[in-house]
């Protein structure tokens, strides 16, 4: 049976977009997606409560407190702050209570109007509601990245595994890059300022959220950072290509390399001065 | 009786902090702080809907719609698109319907996994929300700035007036300001480059915002933008200060130089060419 022209065509078409379904029904893409979500959330959660806070600021311009309590005041408490008793304020202030209850007594402002109050309500419900919406994706990544990425998740923590998946675009693309580039994954403006202008270059990028990275003396984060790179790039290649799980010894390898590393180029300065 | 030291400073910031709860108690300060929400809240909501579009857009690449109508897709058939019915469509797309069901049949996307679907529909679901949060907040403006600014808000739409409020800090510096002040208001970061650079200067700020300046020929917005200018600085001075009623007139004159000035250096032009 020959296979007509219009025939062939409507194949042809067809596995196309079979191999377009295929290439986006694995995991990694709603990763990738999700981990961008994430970060975009705290944006707008931050966004929202910083107008929330000056707003009321108008009426209890004294309150201080983390994001969720000061949310949780408005929406208990806002229309009528002096309702607040001490026990409430231990709910929700923990510590700072009695500071709380203190700036209270004090308090310059008066108390929102009716109009105020409903406009306030509803912006501390939806900062809430973006934390729980945060809340939820990050549930969705603490569980989908092990499945996607169980070597690099045994190594670092879940959503910066995520966001090096994000940047680099597939988990393929993460595995076929040199360590070096992986390192500088996320410092792309730096590096291209670094060329352009010779500025310093950078060190890291993504990676720089480690608290290995974050919490290293100033002159150990480039060499924390590579450290790092070197095991997470073999790591992705596992979990890219052998599907095997090797992050027991990779995790090993890597305490080892940093707890000895950091005594050679030191203990070589002291040698030349 | 003679005051004591003590008691002194007591009354005197006693008197203090009556005197900054009074400030605070007009309601010019909650127009500014909600039309800042209201603009924020229009970045966060845009910002949500990017990642949900970007996400959704794995499972249904082809579907193409208005923001609210995107987010109200994913809600109700976000886990089985083909459950979309003609009718559905009708009411979600309105004249898009038929075109939403052709792009359906031919999708290339897949359905999204359970746990893709869940994270997918608080995203559409705190869209939903930051859109209602915002609409209320402009009900809030719409109801509150007429009352507070009478003459402005018959000239102009009342989140533009909110919005010149907001800029100037208050309402008796808005109408203390001459009214080439007033017309560059928003526009302060274009101002000083043009002072540091000698670029071009601006010519508008907030009140390009209005439709009669973005509307204007290239040539005309600067001068309708003065005419508005010159218009609101008076209603300010009414708003603030005499507090009369005095738009009607204004804005006949306002109409009156709209429309008439134009001609002017048009003809102008004519003559010396």
């Amino acid at each position: 049976m020959v296979e007509s022209s219009e025939e062939k065509r409507k194949r042809l078409i067809g596995s196309a977009k079979e191999a377009v379904t295929a290439a986006y029904s694995t995991g990694e893409h709603s990763i990738a997606q999700a981990i961008n979500a994430y970060n975009e959330i705290e944006k707008s959660k931050n966004l929202i409560h910083e107008r929330l806070s000056e707003w009321y600021g108008l009426y209890f311009p004294e309150l201080s407190a983390g994001e969720s309590a000061y949310a949780a005041f408005v929406i208990e408490f806002g229309s009528e702050k002096k309702k607040l008793t001490k026990t409430d304020a231990e709910r929700l202030f923990g510590e700072k209570a009695s500071y709380v209850m203190h700036s209270l007594e004090d308090s310059m402002g008066r108390e929102p109007s009716k109009e105020d109050y409903d406009a306030l309500l509803s912006m501390a419900k939806a900062e809430v509601g973006l934390d729980e919406l945060q809340r939820r994706i990050d549930m969705f990544l603490k569980d989908g990245v092990p499945k996607i990425m169980p070597n690099i998740s045994y190594l670092i923590e879940y959503r910066i595994a995520a966001e090096l998946l994000s940047r680099a675009g597939s988990l393929q693309r993460l595995a076929s890059m040199p360590a070096s580039t992986l390192q500088l994954l996320g410092a792309e403006k730096a590096l291209f300022r670094h060329l352009r202008t010779g500025a310093r270059s950078p060190k890291y990028g993504v990676l720089f959220k480690l608290n290995a990275v974050a919490n290293a003396k100033r002159e150990d984060k480039g060499r924390v950072a590579r450290v790092y790179a070197t095991k997470i790039s073999i790591a992705a290649r596992a979990d890219a290509f052998s599907k095997r799980f090797i992050a027991k010894e990779l995790k090993q390898a890597l305490d080892k390399a940093l707890s000895h590393a950091p005594k050679r180029p030191e203990s070589a300065e002291r040698m030349s001065s």
